[in-house]
């Protein structure tokens, strides 16, 4: 399986996703603020993945610190992790998970405030791997013995831990025997999809077929795609769904020819405080993004540039969602509330 | 203005649209078949562009050719022009005027036949143009002072003999003196409205954005966009439109947002043997467009590729389509009859 993230003699490793798939290049790290950096640039993406990193980022912020220094260095650490990406709700709560870690042991010696940092971060990550294997099994039930999923950006094993949330859901398809065949739009700017979605099924030998974004509706008119999975960066308590741009594009599409539209998340990705998709901060990234190709200028001198990375699918064009809590449907105010609160919460972390 | 195609001293000039923006290269070609290859590997690319293209290339063709023998090499060099490119209706439409003109004139001496094949040639640029001028008045007439308009490709000055289609009624509105902002989409996978649509309208100083084509849905829910204007390769009776990938996906859109849905094209390229966008040929293109950015590989390897260049935009999500000789509303099998019988063709070709 593609490691995405991976701690190891207490540094960080990072596979460089704006190199692949031209070159596998492993990026090491040993400061939050390499990690803070790699985040922003993209190093790492995805929301479950950048919640991890960010764990692994606080982890290695606090060492040497505890007691009340510790609790002071947390929270400039935690600052500028934060600071890197607005949309993914996922580094947020990660660092909450931490934030509580810590100020439970804070009365630790600074060696083993860190280690009980370091073990949490490590939950973080195998968990996550968990619980897309978990909403990956729920997510194959949906579907049929011979599947055509269309899929937007990458939510797979390199925006996740590993496994994948919208790819997980089509590994387990395949684990359990189904044919699956995959679409993805090569999802620009950072054509995550042509990059990295189809790199990863490649690796597995999984049939993967890359449009350009502009290709969906056609494609979808034209027949034979069963589902819409996308991931997701933050789910509101209504079930509002923010996802790389042109998501909310595709679920229109998939509407409008009758085409079941799922989104696949860790529960971590449904924040609970924000009420609906109008309240969830929409990043805008660098024009550079589209003015250029490689070394190339793509667009003239002063051309301006409007460049979200996100949008906002509303609930109502949301079939269900896929977490490995179960399968939510509408209306998600209700049925995510009680996923919530029916089913315990994971596994108390191992402690190393 | 940008000068797309001229013929000059028995030579046909083109910029090379595949290194705009970065680079102004003017290509010369003497030869019928290198006019093939140019529309082929989209030197030039364009519905109205191509016609003239293809008509020039048809006066190259038959030079030194008289008689009987100017029919039969017409034949082969026609046959080489029409299988460039399947989905734009102007190419059949040029070669078919040229061919009448052929035939009226096929007792000629060679050297006179043809000057008369070049001065149609000619008169099939110029008209393009006046076209254009035409139908950017009709269009401009449907915008309020002060407009936002998002197209997508480039229909401009760049895609026809010059002023362009859609671009042509934004241009009409700025002589009018309203006040235009253009957005467009990059229009992957070969980037016509980065590269070429914001280039000439940086050239007018018309303010233009650039999105990610995946951008349009979330663009147009966030509002401010007054309609949506592109061009069209082919419009069959019916008004189904075929034009660039992604259009379909546009006009979708545009509709669940309330937005009009305007098609400008000069009134050639209405197919009237071609009763539904069901019949229009769909131009599957190579899958390195999607594999490749400049050098690198945006793809892995072995990863499959679909690449249609076209979609069908079916007549009822079109709000009018705006031609030379008027704007034609639904029901657009009787409005495009009404237009085709109601006015006088356009002047005769004066002869050089």
């Amino acid at each position: 399986m593609v490691r995405t993230i991976e701690w190891r003699a207490d540094r960080v490793r990072m596979i460089d996703q704006r190199l692949l798939p031209a070159a596998e290049v492993v990026r090491v790290y040993h400061d939050y603020r390499q990690i803070s950096r790699a985040i922003k640039e993209m190093v790492i993406r995805g929301a479950p993945a950048i919640g991890v990193a960010a764990a692994m980022g606080a982890a290695l912020g606090i060492r040497g610190y505890h007691g009340r220094r510790a609790l002071a260095r947390f929270a400039a650490v935690s600052a500028a992790l934060k600071a890197t990406r607005p949309t993914a709700v996922n580094l947020s709560w990660a660092l909450a998970r931490m934030e509580r870690v810590l100020s439970e042991n804070v009365g630790l010696d600074a060696e083993r405030l860190f280690r009980r940092m370091r073990a949490e971060a490590l939950s973080i990550c195998r968990e996550d791997i968990a619980a897309n294997r978990a909403l990956g099994r729920h997510g194959a039930s949906l579907l049929g013995d011979r599947v055509t999923v269309m899929t937007h950006c990458n939510a797979g094993a390199l925006a996740t831990a590993g496994y994948g949330t919208a790819l997980g859901v089509v590994r387990a398809a395949r684990e359990a025997g189904k044919t699956v065949r995959v679409i993805v739009g090569e999802t620009r700017p950072f054509l995550q999809g042509s990059r990295l979605t189809a790199w990863e099924m490649r690796k597995e030998r999984i049939a993967v077929t890359i449009i350009a974004d502009g290709a969906a509706g056609y494609v979808l008119k034209r027949g034979g795609v069963d589902c819409v999975i996308v991931g997701a960066d933050r789910i509101a308590a209504n079930g509002d769904v923010a996802n790389k741009i042109g998501t909310y594009s595709l679920a229109l599409l998939a509407r409008h020819h009758g085409v079941p539209f799922y989104v696949a998340a860790p529960f971590s990705s449904v924040d609970f405080s924000c009420p609906g998709g109008e309240r969830i901060p929409i990043e805008e990234r660098p024009a550079a993004e589209l003015t250029r190709l490689g070394a190339r200028p793509s667009a003239p001198h002063g051309a301006a540039v409007y460049n979200p990375a996100f949008d906002v699918t509303p609930a109502e064009l949301v079939t269900a969602v896929i977490t490995e809590r179960g399968v939510a449907y509408p209306p998600f105010a209700r049925s995510l509330a009680a996923l919530a609160e029916a089913l315990p919460p994971l596994p108390p972390t191992q402690h190393s």
